[in-house]
């Protein structure tokens, strides 16, 4: 379930565009009356917003919202005017800029929600803005098994199907996964390639993948599932096992990942991580599974997501994720 | 320019489908007859014709044509009776099967002529074919290098345009080549990986792959091209050095190289290859680039791509391909 709410009279875009010119005149923006506009449309109505605004007023909506927005604000508020692809595409090039910490974009974008079509339009998009590929892009600045990794998982075309699973294929290939969570040490160290590790995680179906951490599980000694017996690598400098986790969590279960996301960008012994909350309410909000990670979340948490953001943050940046979480 | 010739009035798909019905009956079919229909019909025609057989007379056409026509003309016609993105799902298919030997299908479809969103339709018809993805049977049933570089190859959504050309990475990059040139036997033998040469084939724009190898041939004390550079590899039992030199070829120049492919089919010495033979005239026949590839024959070869197919082939497989080309 989406958490954005919309007027039951939804006003004209000719509408919405003279109410957006007239926030951002006179003394200082006005911030609420931004967000009580574009936090409550949904994305169509918030292009063709940006289409009217323009042929209107002559001049670029989100490029006038950046000049008069700061902050965490201006950047909650410039992503979530992009559409899908568009917005994915570009969080995804910030990211390639210093992979190494923010490898968790790329393998988001790549193995959790998008369906592979899904994803091609993600790369189009990049090929479009960036008039290169995320895959050199990540492969140019990406070294050793992270590289290999991360190039994998945004290259495949994956099978999207969940009716080919193949249970003798698991079994097998379960084998693989445990025998690299065994090496993974040393695969933190470059000594280890993961090289059948990745080409399982990089080609099969997200299905096939469930059923064969199903069968990890099952195999281990101490009924460990992957994403537990995969070490934390907080010590890991490369990143790889750190993404390799990611990976692994994305696919498994995306709903408690993201969940696990918003948990650690709202804890207020680390500070708040602005980036990674505002990446993923804007990316779900509109989605039907924002529902479901609200849920999780709570079930972890002791508050509810809107709580905690209210606790976090402050100001416009606050209310306009609450108003994107249905507030 | 293709070369395939369309009737100056094309009958209807329903006259078109009774008279491929009258072919089928009495005894024996009468292959001549199918020919003069379908090597002159183009791909929508084809499409149509396909459909009203099956409206009217509750069978599928393709299956008939399979159990009327048989050896080299059943194969050619079935691949020519289907459309384009499937024909190389089919093709690639039965090329994963044993890729060792036959790694230049994948190769052709991942390098040659295919933009990158073709290349996308074509992976997208191997799932709903084969409900598995390309890149899991490549990565499956190749190892070492030539998997590396298959499935870097086959995965890649590469950027199209030619407007983003970077000299200097170019230079830097034709150093790569350099490296990857020298330590080619260890290659063959699995003692080097070709990570980085790999990496910038599977990555990089054709347009910027274009300079890079013309960086190579500046750079080189011979002035040598890479393809010239790289060993043929005749006694590289991997496969991997005749995978890379042809996926090298594909991208610097595709036009030259589906001709040396026909001039090695059509080689007398050798056998003829039929399978290769059929591959490119059906690929090609209908595309901007037959015209092109038959000049490109004939400037190497001592006769015309017809000739040579007419020498080298009988029947009416023979008669099917020389229809494809125009005669």
């Amino acid at each position: 379930m989406a958490t954005i709410t919309l007027p039951r009279v939804v006003p004209s875009p000719a509408e919405d565009a003279a109410a957006l010119l007239k926030a951002f005149q006179g003394w200082g923006t006005d911030e609420q009356a931004v967000i009580s506009i574009l936090a409550h449309r949904d994305a169509t109505q918030r292009k063709q917003i940006a289409l009217e605004y323009e042929h209107e007023y002559s001049e670029s909506l989100i490029q006038r919202l950046q000049s008069e927005l700061t902050g965490d604000l201006e950047r909650a508020v410039y992503h979530w005017m992009l559409g899908p692809a568009e917005r994915q595409a570009a969080m995804a090039h910030a990211a390639t800029e210093c992979v190494q910490e923010r490898y968790a974009v790329v393998v988001e974008i790549a193995c959790a929600t998008n369906s592979s079509a899904e994803l091609v339009s993600v790369k189009q998009a990049y090929h479009v803005l960036y008039r290169r590929s995320l895959e050199e892009d990540v492969a140019a600045r990406a070294t050793g098994n992270l590289r290999s990794l991360l190039l994998a998982l945004v290259s495949t075309y994956r099978y999207d199907g969940d009716d080919n699973v193949d249970a003798e294929l698991a079994r097998s290939e379960a084998k693989i996964v445990h025998e690299a969570v065994r090496n993974s040490a040393g695969a933190a160290g470059g000594r280890h390639d993961h090289e059948e590790l990745i080409r399982v995680l990089g080609t099969r179906s997200k299905a096939q993948l469930r059923a064969t951490f199903s069968c990890f599980k099952d195999q281990d000694e101490h009924r460990r599932s992957v994403t537990k017996a995969l070490p934390r690598g907080a010590d890991d400098p490369t990143g790889y096992l750190r993404a390799l986790r990611a990976a692994v969590r994305c696919v498994a279960d995306p709903t408690k990942y993201f969940a696990k996301v918003l948990r650690n960008a709202t804890r207020e012994a680390a500070g708040t991580d602005e980036d990674s909350l505002t990446r993923v309410v804007v990316l779900h909000a509109e989605k039907d599974d924002m529902g479901a990670i609200c849920g999780a979340f709570q079930k972890r948490a002791s508050c509810t997501l809107q709580q905690a953001i209210a606790k976090e943050t402050s100001g416009d940046y606050s209310s306009f994720l609450l108003a994107l979480l249905g507030s």
